[in-house]
């Protein structure tokens, strides 16, 4: 199946010399974790709410006046479209990371993949999973 | 079973006067996205790294002068230790939040559980589900 299916589509952008307060105010509309920084139609980057408390807040800098491309990550972690959920799954699991953004081959984003996309897909799936889980801990699972 | 099994113990907590900074400092120390704000052994509130986007870089605070019982949530939204997985996770999807601090009836804490735990903790699971829906909507799924 599409990632863009489940995924934040169009992905919320920022230029490289948008500030982090113009970042920040756009994940805050969206109601988003995260941003593409994107030049020319090209991904540059991500910036995330975990690097404004990390390279922003606690290094003393001033979200006014640090461009998002001094504190963004790049080049980002992606994803083409056509990539499995559980390797998706199995890849923001792996590098510990919340987003991820859905490329083509020309280097353009498509959209904005997060954790929270893919579990909401499988609720229901999820929810008898630890059902079953849970009480199998308590019957019979070790230290139950 | 009991949530503290797969939470965060003992939990980053600070004092409700410590500053937002102090709080930062935790938080990347531990690195975890939020801390429970404690006081005389009694949660008061939950402090997040969204709360410091929103509620600190946003509003211009600054992070040396704030206290954290002046942005943070309280009281906090919270779970009692043996709550089973799947209604934890579905408290957490509902409450569109990412922690759940783990409480006694006497209002102490004991852990912080995260999505990330309980997702971790079925990484075997949710890999396989996954692999199943996306060959279903691969192969015969609505817009496959």
């Amino acid at each position: 199946m599409s990632l863009q299916k489940i995924a934040h589509v169009p992905p919320p952008t920022v230029g490289p010399s948008a500030s982090v307060m113009e970042a920040v105010e756009l994940m805050a509309e969206e109601g988003v974790g995260a941003v593409a920084v994107v030049d020319k139609d090209e991904l540059r980057g991500i910036f995330t709410e975990r690097d404004v408390m990390l390279r922003v807040v606690l290094k003393n800098r001033n979200p006014a006046q640090t461009r998002v491309s001094e504190v963004m990550t790049s080049p980002p972690q992606t994803a083409p479209d056509d990539m499995p959920l559980d390797e998706a799954l199995n890849f923001l699991l792996d590098k510990h990371i919340r987003h991820l953004p859905i490329v083509d081959r020309e280097g353009g984003i498509h959209g904005m993949l997060s954790l929270r996309n893919l579990l909401e897909h499988m609720v229901g799936y999820l929810q008898r999973e630890l059902h079953s889980l849970d009480q199998y801990m308590a019957n019979d699972g070790p230290g139950g």
